[in-house]
């Protein structure tokens, strides 16, 4: 622990078996971390990125993907965590108080130069220098948009459907998300029941988790076009980049959403190239941390994509939020088609839970990247003695 | 272990660190077998594969790619060994005894489906169903062909490079292979030192170990062109499909050949829909095991693509050489243009080492899958009491 009494806090996870997989990912990486000296890896997040996700052995185990560079990523995080602490800023502002070259020099172009070089990149973050205190002040008064995944659960009764959608309008939402893919029949049902519940005109999102073949996404969605969907979410796998262009092709205008299970960066820049994402979907756990979410929202700046994050719960939307925050101030500069997913989902077990106010995320100002879970909660719920996920330097 | 008392292994390894994550991913596996009938498991292994990789939860961190997809591709692959054992077959053998539709049912046609259909796959085993006696004969008289690494080592003095590459010629070697990519000055008087010691004509083929981004890549080869590299290997990131792509268009004729890294099928189909890829280097250890370096062997088939695999010594050789014998037997039908690598390299910790005459891989006879290692050698090189990456049913 740093001389200062403060800690950097992250996590990491599956949704059931192979959290001690991770555990034994993070304990690989600890050799890297042991001894050194904070300030100089706080002081060069983009030597500390390379330190990790360039070591040539742990590379045979990805590259750049899965277990590995999940576990990467969290120690990442808590070093950002730890860096916005000791800045007494929310992370989202300690970013947004580096320069443009600074910013750069966080990202890793390795394998992007085809799509994106460090001086472009340095020309979208110069070119929204100006405007960045305003911004700031719009953030911390108005927040930023949310939209909610809470009614569209699969096996909900159509009644439940129905009063959730209404819940969502009233409580401010400008979205909903359904999942759908498990039977047309009941997708058609409960689409036309939301439809009715929110009305014409406001937006309703798909999310098929993945379940289709290419063909069988593009006859599926096509089949749901009269319910407008506002986007597609992973129409099929995520390592199917020629598969989502086919299908961003057969489903037009119905946008194609994805990236809450794309690997890293090279993935995503293909998505962008090859037009098979019209909406990115970053999430702050899958790919290698702050670092490698810096390079994918530039891609999406590059290419005009709007950045929708992935956020179902389990501290997912205490993390991502400061980056869709730190892309408004310092990036894209702008709110427009842009949203943060949210549900209502275990924040009780985090020490700066986020706030929703009338379909928007309240600006955090505590110190941190949000990523800190109660000590309590990690006591009461730690599995044979491992603080599963939870990485403290 | 099974009443007949044989026992079933694989390997799965990294090059250094991170062992015990790849142990702890076999350990979150043992729950899906430990007490099952083994009779089931290997009497249906398409669901075998099914209820290792379908695992919804385990699936969180890849799906299907790194260290836990590396997990699952050696319990199968184990599974195959025993599998053979108790056939009495090498495992070629065994897997050119299965009919077509036991061959299709091996395979996970999920997300391949706009490359290759189950149908399209049965009539192309379908075709090669007559001649396979044949062609074991053929087999079993002169073995496949290889072609080794051995002399292109980056660091290697000029002279023993000069000296290896002729020792390969002599020993009957169809082609050769040199690391590329760290100098463009050595590269060049490497080549030519190797071009002069080999002769006009006869193959070299270069390997980049991913180093380049796009530009660099095509850039570099065509600086190299006047060698006429046989092919231009792993030029960038393995995820990277279309950046592959337009490195085959920027440096044709020269093939692009990739696959020891590449995840799975999802990104091997795309190599080739893309034109990424104009030779597959399957890799025995890196995807889902035999099941889906089988749907890998078909989707080169269907796209006319020849399939010489990844072996860089380790026991790659012993497992990889099965599938492309298979390959021979029951599905392209010819050896033509087609050979494994072979690296002289850590054979004598095998039960049934390779054995390499005249540049050919002699044809395995003994029963297995060829992945057994000593139990000697494997209790001599245990680290911290832990048999690293090998699984033992």
């Amino acid at each position: 622990m740093p001389p200062d009494g403060l800690s950097g806090h992250a996590f990491v996870f599956t949704i059931g078996r192979g959290n001690d997989v991770e555990v034994a990912a993070l304990e690989a990486l600890r050799g890297h971390l042991l001894g050194r000296d904070v300030e100089q890896l706080l002081g060069d997040m983009g030597a500390t990125w390379r330190l990790l996700a360039h070591d040539s052995q742990l590379r045979w185990l990805g590259p750049e993907k899965g277990v590995m560079h999940m576990a990467i990523g969290a120690v990442l995080n808590a070093l950002w965590d730890l860096k916005a602490k000791r800045a007494g800023l929310p992370l989202w502002q300690l970013l947004s108080t580096l320069s443009p070259e600074e910013l750069v020099d966080l990202v890793d172009f390795r394998y992007l130069s085809d799509a994106i070089t460090p001086e472009e990149a340095l020309e979208l973050f110069r070119s929204a220098e100006s405007g960045r205190a305003e911004r700031i002040e719009t953030l911390l008064a108005s927040g930023y948009p949310a939209y909610t995944t809470t009614p569209g659960w699969l096996g909900y009764s159509d009644e439940k459907l129905d009063r959730l959608c209404r819940e969502a309008v009233a409580d401010g939402f400008p979205q909903i998300k359904l999942k759908v893919g498990a039977s047309l029949d009941d997708d058609v049902r409960r689409l036309r029941i939301a439809r009715a519940a929110v009305g014409e005109g406001y937006p309703i999102a798909v999310d098929a988790n993945q379940r289709w073949d290419v063909a069988a996404a593009i006859e599926w969605v096509n089949a749901l076009a009269e319910f407008e969907p506002a986007w597609i979410e992973e129409p099929t796998s995520p390592d199917d980049v020629l598969g989502h262009a086919a299908i961003a092709r057969g489903v037009a205008p119905i946008r194609v959403a994805t990236g809450e299970h794309v690997q890293n960066r090279v993935v995503f820049k293909q998505l962008l190239q090859a037009g098979g994402m019209q909406v990115m979907q970053i999430d702050a756990t899958r790919v290698g941390g702050v670092n490698e979410n810096i390079a994918n929202l530039l891609l999406a700046a590059k290419f005009g994509v709007p950045v929708c994050p992935h956020a179902g719960g389990v501290g997912l939307c205490e993390a991502v939020q400061h980056l869709s925050m730190f892309d408004y101030v310092a990036l894209s500069g702008t709110m427009e088609g842009r949203m943060i997913e949210y549900v209502d989902h275990l924040h009780e077990h985090f020490v700066t839970p986020v706030v929703i106010e009338r379909g928007r995320y309240v600006t955090p100002t505590a110190p941190g990247a949000g990523t800190e879970m109660l000590a309590a909660s990690v006591e009461e719920y730690a599995w044979q003695g491992v603080h599963a996920g939870e990485v403290a330097l």
